[in-house]
């Protein structure tokens, strides 16, 4: 059914990136979308969800009668869903209104954790307090998204918490158990490493750093000392590879709808949500979400969320072994166009899982930076890193170079990511168009 | 046009209010919902302006080709929507996930600021700091939504704010301008009072507190205190009355969409934002809303709350008209029916202007509680109070015990709230409706 659903999809594509009343010059005549990772189209399941429930289910969920009911019905058969997607309970799960407060929530509620433990009340007799007293401290890698990176940076200048910033391996572009554990301290409080990097596509090793920290925290808690909860923010991995939080062992997990085909709001797993692990919410009002996340909640767009989650459980293997099959065309069809010495590859690192749909590379030469190439193709949309860096000028991914990429071959990297619908002969439009591009930037055309 | 649009509208209402697969015995005929305060149902053109964009705006803002860039401008266009509405400036709008976020971010806000400036850092010599010391003070009123008396009160709890809750009058229900102001001390940065109560739809004298307010804002800054910035929580009145932020006063504004027929998320004013008026992130991330705001934009709610804030700013005064004459007609006939002494007209304060849609009233007798009512109702969709309290068993709601309505008469209140295409007929079936519930209870059938 993938086949099928691909030209529809293909349509909104070309819609989209039709220059709708804006600037451009010579509206290009067929655009191929290759930035899956910046975010993805919804799927017409996911919009007929999420209509349906704007026309059929506006009801308030609180509400007793049957409108309200309603509602509370499919927000909890969409908890069902996304359970079913990573393998986790439904009371776990709480919807947010994306990755970026998922993120911040969990950081701020281990933060405020370990404040209420290690404050002067009356628990703290019961609890003992870490050896070099009671500023928690948190582990994470150099290749975090901003919403991970940015509030654990505002936390350390307050002073609130201490933050390592692990890097991450230059020969795998992992950030290594043994690293991670290396670091963790008296007062340390949770270890937070996504579960694949948005540019890269580098998978971390999420099992063998929880195997890790679970023999530790039993050590830690027979000396006393407060357990080191785990944190992945799954965004650019769940829809690509399967995601099994039994299987990762994390204590939390980061859920954005907008990576996987879904609608622009998120949600958080939190192992034993309450009860073997405390979450502080951020927020206070008419206690919905178990007071976890109060406001109305967005019925329509948790009914989206739903659906986009139900296909992940059903398709997920077939949508990676598609993903897969055509990025490994792409590079193909790169490295013999262009040859191994004009293509680096910045995301295959021998022996190291990566992303089905990722790929990043760089053309080698002084013309050839990632936006200049960019800027002249005519069918590939692109991105040359993270949307939300696409003003950062022309300084290269701080990514590739944590990861070990020299700084001349990160200035010119591009991040093609495909999608569910993606297919072999948009990989060839797309290699020609890039040729034409790196032509005409090298003078021969 | 109202009137051609009703149908439709009555339609989904119909729809929403069906026992979609839920447990009651005997499916109603007829629902006839007069609970818009709870929540609306969406216009058939915010369905629109959301489906298109999730089919041909799913671009990520961010992204600056093309698919982006439409997106991008779907959000400014939005953004100017909200601002005619308001009569303010688009720069000053953000989007947030609804209100319960934009009442605890300013909250979270102004006492990060109050923070900021009397800590002991450097630029504390520059500002001379409040009398009694460094624990900002705030100041609301007892009838409050939950998403402003909650936080609140956990920062009281926290001992990081003082807060004092001014009681309203028991003669008008109002928040009186002299209460606000004789609580005014030296460490007070906010004042946050609802534009219109959700229960009573009193509507709160906030030009004459803001013209106050600024007056001893001039005493208080040549004195070197800080200035008080003046919030209100506009989610019941939009779309129900005029609202207009420079008559209004305020420096923040709260929007919520679903209360006027938009989807589930919201926006803050903030009058000269971040200029004027600094606004302290509670989310670090992307970088999106100027980082006042981070996360990917919710496009498609985005583009629904536009048209529903579109929609208010065109239609205000027919929809005001229309309600109010629906509400006023629903009172005479309650009274017909019941006649004075039967019935008690909760939120009608003389002299007090009150919301054009809500009619909070009581049947006077032992057996008359706002919940067994309802029970025996087999039309009327309504509510005994907030949609979030409707878990709170028999206690009669704080807010009109607050307004000085008796015990007794507190425990039976109904609150019907009317919108936009609610008829005189559903009036006249709803007072039968409630004619045979009161005779049901009251053993004469």
């Amino acid at each position: 059914m993938e086949a099928a659903a691909a030209p529809s999809r293909h349509a909104r594509g070309r819609v989209a990136s039709r220059p709708g009343g804006s600037e451009e010059k010579s509206p290009p005549e067929r655009r191929v979308y290759m930035d899956y990772n910046a975010t993805t189209p919804l799927e017409p399941e996911v919009v007929q969800a999420v209509t349906e429930a704007m026309r059929e289910a506006w009801g308030n969920p609180s509400s007793p009668y049957p409108a309200g009911r309603k509602a509370k019905d499919i927000i909890d058969a969409a908890r069902e869903n996304l359970a079913k997607m990573i393998g986790g309970k439904a009371q776990d799960i709480i919807f947010t209104s994306g990755g970026t407060e998922s993120n911040n929530l969990v950081i701020r509620s281990v933060v405020r954790q370990f404040q209420t433990i290690h404050t002067s009340r009356g628990d703290t007799a019961k609890r003992p307090s870490p050896a070099e007293g009671a500023t928690p401290h948190i582990i994470t890698c150099t290749v975090e998204h901003d919403s991970i990176r940015l509030p654990l940076e505002h936390l350390a200048e307050e002073r609130v918490a201490e933050v390592t910033f692990v890097p991450v391996s230059t020969v795998n572009g992992q950030a290594e158990a043994d690293d991670v554990l290396a670091a963790v301290r008296p007062a340390t409080c949770l270890v937070t490493i996504m579960l694949a990097n948005n540019e890269t596509g580098v998978v971390m090793p999420i099992p063998e750093i929880s195997q890790r920290v679970k023999a530790l925290n039993q050590e830690r808690t027979a000396s006393g000392l407060p357990a080191v909860l785990l944190h992945t923010d799954a965004a650019q991995a769940l829809g690509k590879r399967r995601v099994d939080v039994e299987d990762l062992g994390v204590d939390f997990l980061t859920i954005v709808g907008h990576k996987f085909y879904g609608p622009r709001i998120g949600a958080l797993y939190v192992r034993g949500l309450g009860e073997r692990t405390p979450l502080h919410p951020m927020l206070f009002g008419g206690g919905q979400e178990r007071n976890f996340r109060p406001g109305t909640e967005n019925t329509p767009m948790i009914a989206g969320l739903g659906k986009a989650a139900e296909l992940v459980a059903e398709n997920c293997e077939a949508y990676e072994a598609h993903m897969r099959d055509v990025r490994d065309y792409l590079e193909e069809r790169l490295v013999a166009e262009f040859g191994k010495k004009k293509i680096h590859l910045n995301s295959q690192f021998p022996g190291t899982e990566r992303l089905p749909n990722t790929c990043n590379f760089s053309f080698r030469g002084p013309q050839l930076q990632g936006r200049s190439v960019l800027a002249q193709c005519r069918t590939l949309l692109a991105s040359v890193g993270a949307a939300c860096h696409s003003d950062q000028g022309d300084r290269p991914s701080p990514v590739l170079l944590s990861c070990g990429i020299p700084f001349d071959v990160a200035r010119n990297a591009l991040r093609l990511s495909v999608g569910r619908s993606t297919t072999r002969a948009e990989v060839d439009l797309v290699v020609q168009d890039l040729k034409q591009a790196v032509a005409r930037l090298e003078g021969q055309a």
